[in-house]
């Protein structure tokens, strides 16, 4: 039997047939399309999963199930999609209508759970019982496993650790409060950070990166210009790293799980961001004598959204 | 068979036997003596302990088990007391000293660890799958029920809400750090910014009900004068409230279990406490339009602690 992961993206939908060893072994997308009706939408999808199954030489019958990843949040029991804004689905029957076109067992979830899933069955915290996983990217996305299971909340809306406030009357966020942790951890607050500190001192190399459009920067000028030991690029990644310790030393504080796992667009500088921080979260932990959680960098990469959603279950 | 908890307090060390209705049917108790030896104190410990079990007529063979709740960190398995500074216990073999006087299986944990299973198993959240239990005083200590367990991390460090960091260079806390959260939430946030708004405006009820000695002021104080709608111990309060609701929301969007427990000290304003907070927290939660966390005040008070370390396993 099989199980098969569809990772919902904003530019694209992938679908993937994982086998026993967790290998993708037939994989299909098509392009996101939010201009045509729900139940069209569903068909598109339910076909393109037929069509990696076909790829795999699948008959129906050894299909196990079907997971779905999704930007957004999910009613588990229901098989309803609550909000995923990305796609314009607002309390759509996902389950009901997928099970028109292929009637197997259909799990629905977070995408940052279901990385964080990936990362547990298959990834750098394979076998672990307890962690968290952050994911860094234009925003903050997160998933919480405990002895191997998603932890999304009582009601289905934990989980979400970039809307935890790190700054009281902080920095407005586009959910409408100020201080989200997200707007001190992402991309874009790296981005953000940079531009005033560029406001504030041109003469740095980020602006050179950027041949001095400030609205070219992205968190990638801001990791190179400070790996070049640029003063204005280092400080601005000193405090970025700091905020992102806070982060992490609170989720210690709280939940302590046994590993901590790092993913997303700025992972990818690799010991660059994980030797600070490895070195700086210990000092936000209140028992910060004890053993710690270890703090471990993603290693699925884009194959985690079909992964984690083929092991929903 | 029969438990019993032991409740290590500051002042006073309290040890009760409970039947299988959870009722407390003896209780005993001694002054916390520090300045004698480690062996001695739990000597005397274990003379409480086999005291309370004759008051309930109760011979050795008929003590299922015992569990001790220290304001601390000990390690579970081992039965080693890693840190307890109210009792200047470090690293000390708590377990092993007991037992040489009462050979039953005995089990330690935090105190605010220890009321959260009581409320859990006796009290307001009783029955529930998940729950988070905050207990405002002098600090904020917390504790994290998942599935009928206490959820204290992979290394037993976690659940120590009181130092997530909730405001980024706020105020100093005792830990080293800035901006923990209760710095913020406790009843010693709340007289730190009552003593702030009484230095800028000393017309108000507040003054008046400490005979304008600022030193004097307490919770109480300024929660009495607000009750009277003093302006300045109004807009205090209201201030207090709002960061109070800011980590509620925090906690709803990453753990959201099903009920939320407020006790301690700050409990006691009762609903002049729980009706803003009922009302406000929803503004910092993510997914505010969907089910949320239901916060209630807890019910057990100081037999709590007694409780919960008898139903420690």
């Amino acid at each position: 039997m099989f199980h098969i992961g569809i990772d919902v993206g904003g530019t694209g939908i992938k679908v993937g047939v994982i086998d026993d060893s967790l290998n993708i072994i037939s994989e299909k997308s098509i392009p996101t399309c939010t201009s045509i009706p729900f139940p069209e939408q569903v068909e598109r999808i339910a076909g393109c999963v037929l069509s990696a199954a076909e790829g795999a030489g699948l008959t129906r019958d050894r299909i196990a199930s079907v997971g779905v990843g999704i930007p957004g949040i999910a009613n588990l029991a229901t098989g309803e999609i609550i909000k995923c804004t990305n796609m314009g689905w607002f309390h759509v029957p996902f389950r009901e209508e997928f099970r028109k076109h292929l009637d197997v067992p259909l799990f629905i979830d977070d995408a940052a759970n279901v990385a964080a899933l990936a990362e547990r069955v298959a990834g750098v915290s394979a076998g672990t019982a307890s962690s968290v996983f952050i994911t860094i990217g234009t925003g903050i996305g997160s998933g919480i496993i405990v002895n191997g299971k998603i932890w999304n909340g009582f009601h289905g809306i934990g989980g979400e650790i970039g809307h935890v406030i790190l700054d009281l009357d902080g920095v407005p966020c586009s959910c409408g409060n100020h201080g989200c942790l997200e707007r001190y951890c992402s991309a874009t607050a790296l981005i953000r950070m940079a531009r005033e500190a560029v406001a504030e001192n041109q003469n740095t190399l980020i602006m050179k990166m950027v041949s001095n459009d400030i609205t070219k920067i992205e968190a990638r000028t801001v990791i190179d210009a400070a790996k070049e030991n640029d003063p204005v690029a280092s400080e601005v990644y000193s405090r970025y790293i700091d905020c992102l310790a806070q982060a992490v030393g609170s989720i210690v504080n709280l939940i302590d799980p046994e590993v901590i796992v790092i993913g997303g667009g700025v992972s990818k500088a690799g010991s660059f961001l994980l030797d600070p921080i490895r070195r700086e979260f210990r000092k936000y932990v209140l028992y910060s004598d004890q053993p710690l959680p270890e703090i471990k960098l993603a290693v699925l990469g884009s194959e985690a959204g079909i992964i984690g959603a083929a092991m929903l279950s």
